[in-house]
């Protein structure tokens, strides 16, 4: 068997195949402050297709964007009880607003300098937009307020990951009010409908839709309701959640407004975000032994034209052809766009050219050299199969790129939604719950497990069980066909199944 | 005279009419954070605009976006001498990873997750970017390295005023790496000119483009560029810069290459800017008494349509027109895109809706009733003259809608540039320049002054008179027909004229 671009590969050691993966295909490395990526230009052109498809299903939906501060004031935090247990912890603090030359040598924060009350680095802007809409808020009239926002925001966590958990990452949330509790629900819905079409249709990466128990909450609201995904090491992924607030953002910031029949009354508030996170769960979706996989909806490129000469007169030849294909391939569409083709002319050795290609993941290779010219067929090879596509006359290729390019985004698709398929089960019992979460040898990384679907009650005794497992209860699918059972960790009767996972 | 919808107006007292404008437009407004400000969504959207025309002009001269840490290590900026005299003070320092619930109440930064080595917010990238570029250059082969970045940055000034000066900023920061003197300077230039095209195209803002002198350089760089637009009070506004570091920062950072003769050397940099000041100055170039006046190709909406109805039967008969109106619109084109339409169909007081507009500055106000429908006639008003536009059929207004925005364009820039020309003067001797600069009343806030240009020698007499004048170099025209003179200052020889003026 050939040996893989990537070492080790999946089976090998998945977190570390993961981490060449990410350095391979260039998406990002670690920088020089802990915690926090540099996003390289391939993984943040991928990040900016996200952003352009996501942003125009938000504005569709009827969101506008806006822009809120970075800075959280300390007090701000205080406010909503269950929020400063859950944000209040581990986060940037600024302290200071100036540096001086200190005694010792170099520069120290100004004692002088040092702010009345610290402010925060945003881990979430629930409290500085709620802020902000207690002053945009006076009747029934100014609902519902529907505002989006791009930002980066700042979590302290201990081990961090690239794209799957940073100090700092890029991400939009979503923040609305509403002057009923259903219309907060059904917005919270909305965007979670929004959220699992992007990640399928977009992505080609399959989700559960489903709320998340009380101790899954995000800190302050009545429900969270999450997209999960399964990776290809069989543990799930988070991949965006939709938070309904109820009323306890508005009461802790005064959120009020005259409704119709003229008395005052408390909003109804909602949040919605997803995060670069969603770049790792592309990789860990579709990327195999040679590197990343990328569906063509979110492809930088949708196809690399590689030129082939041996000196100069070859290349004489093959340039300016290689150059026709690609003003020919951009004036094809996909998925409403112009294809976006890229000519690599690099002086490389055609190799090392070929693989770094593989290994970031362009759905199409197109390998152009004297012979394909005298034959004027273009050799083409599909990234997510590694096969090159039977002799293809180049007009028909040109005619059916957007074709081909579609068949390997469903591909994609299917592919995933099988291995997951594969790796789902209904467990009725704790014998076989463990057996299915436990690796046969622990001290080697491997791949195991999956998702599977239980019955339960939330209790501390399935909580303790779950915490050895290092398993969790990734939600309670909205749109499983469920019926009444017994809970599997303590017998009781419970009136519907959820699923359980190892997760990132 | 008719009352204007902004007061105080720009007549009398510019600096409080411009915040008006900024409310009235429904732009931004501060925030619960000291010198930060909301950026509203009709501001944003102008914003985003800003944006897309940039990256695409970015991205057409070679450029690829990246991300980088919102922090910088503090010992990175004891590395560029200049730098740190610059950039080191007034910034936000992040110095402890955690809060706790503090024995007297509330929370506080916990005394024992205090950071070995403070964060600072980045108040601008060349640092922490220069550290990773550093790793990417080995050999002349990696060169030039064309980075753009997106990012927010914090600059803790005392003094803020929106859009202009705030402590939290968005911007862009293009950093590129270049294995030659000439083709870094180059770049400088280059950008350079991307930005003065994007003021005068898109904007409708002429601008100067110029050096700026040694007193005025970005902390480290070897030379400094700008473009420098006059405002509607005749103060003069830096709307972009673009730097050429020499080798300053590569020897600061070692960035360090391979050239093709095998000798290791260090590498020429540039970076350049512009930011959400962008927004003031489209502001106080094209707004009046009445609010804010948007140049078309930046307008997040081309036209709004009003349908005016005094009762449910006329409104029966005007929305469906309304409708069909606005999706005709939206099918003709302007600045190669399709027309941005708003109908606005609120239950608000016809006035006040229209006010709204007019402040908002949307270029075209369509308003029509039953007795347009009767005609067939839309009654169309332009913002920038407020001026109803003779009776057009339907179907010719909709045929000339694209042209009818680019006139506004061009006249929007047409009306900037005689203005900047009525207040551009040539001054050769001392009293002249004191008279110009000296308004006839100095208690009253007055518009006065202008763009003069001056002979002169970098000296610090000069920088003592200026400083009493409140008035500084804004830079030495690029284009400019020069000829040698007298410095105005000291009557020493001079080689070149600066435009001189009072700035924000």
């Amino acid at each position: 068997m050939a040996k893989s671009a990537i070492t080790p590969a999946r089976a090998e050691d998945y977190p570390e195949w993961y981490q060449q993966v990410v350095r391979a295909a260039d998406l990002a490395e670690n920088s020089d402050v802990r915690g926090c990526m540099v996003i390289k230009p391939w993984g943040y052109a991928i990040w900016e297709n996200i952003q352009r498809r996501l942003d125009a299903m938000f504005k569709a939906t009827g969101h506008e964007n806006a822009y809120f501060p970075l800075f959280i004031p300390m007090s701000f935090l205080e406010k909503e009880a269950q929020h400063v247990e859950g944000f209040a912890k581990e986060c940037a603090v600024v302290t200071h607003h100036r540096l001086e030359p200190d005694p010792e040598g170099g520069l120290r924060p100004a004692p002088s300098a040092r702010l009345e009350e610290p402010l925060i680095v945003r881990p979430t802007s629930e409290t500085i937009i709620g802020a902000t809409f207690a002053r945009w808020v006076q009747s029934h009239r100014d609902l519902p307020i529907l505002i989006n926002q791009w930002a980066n925001v700042v979590r302290w966590e201990l081990r961090t990951r690239m794209f799957l958990r940073t100090a700092e990452f890029l991400w939009q949330e979503g923040h609305t009010v509403h002057a009923t509790q259903e219309e907060a629900e059904a917005e919270t819905r909305q965007m979670l409908d929004v959220y699992a079409e992007f990640a399928e249709n977009f992505m080609a990466m399959p989700v559960i839709k489903g709320e998340k128990t009380s101790g899954e909450r995000f800190p302050g609201a009545v429900a969270t309701y999450s997209i999960e995904a399964m990776m290809q090491d069989r543990k799930a992924l988070q991949a965006g959640t939709s938070h309904f607030l109820g009323q306890n953002f508005s009461r802790a910031q005064e959120i009020k407004f005259q409704n119709e029949a003229g008395e005052l009354a408390y909003a109804w508030t909602t949040s919605w975000g997803v995060s670069t996170r969603l770049v790792g769960g592309l990789i860990m979706t579709h990327a195999d032994d040679d590197g990343m996989v990328l569906p063509p909806r979110l492809a930088p490129a949708h196809a690399v034209i590689l030129p082939i000469y041996r000196n100069d007169e070859e290349r004489g030849a093959v340039l300016p052809y290689c150059q026709q294909l690609k003003r020919d391939l951009e004036a094809q569409r996909y998925d409403g766009e112009p294809l976006r083709v890229r000519l690599d002319d690099r002086d490389l050795r055609g190799g090392d050219k070929k693989w770094q290609w593989v290994k970031r993941g362009v759905p199409l290779r197109i390998e152009v050299g004297p012979r394909d010219i005298a034959a004027d067929q273009p050799c083409i090879v599909r990234r997510d199969t590694g096969e090159k596509l039977p002799p293809l006359p180049r007009a028909q290729f040109l005619a059916h790129a957007g074709a081909i390019l579609e068949d390997m985004q469903e591909s994609l698709f299917r592919r995933a939604a099988a291995a997951r398929e594969e790796a789902t089960v209904a467990i009725g019992s704790w014998p076989e719950f463990e057996a299915f979460f436990t690796p046969a040898n622990p001290d080697k990384p491997e791949i195991h497990g999956g998702l599977a679907y239980c019955h339960f009650v939330e209790s501390a005794e399935m909580d303790a069980r779950l915490k050895e497992l290092k398993v969790s209860v990734r939600c309670m699918p909205l749109d499983a066909d469920d019926e009444p059972g017994v809970c599997l960790f303590t017998g009781r009767p419970a009136a519907r199944r959820g699923v359980f996972a190892k997760a990132y």
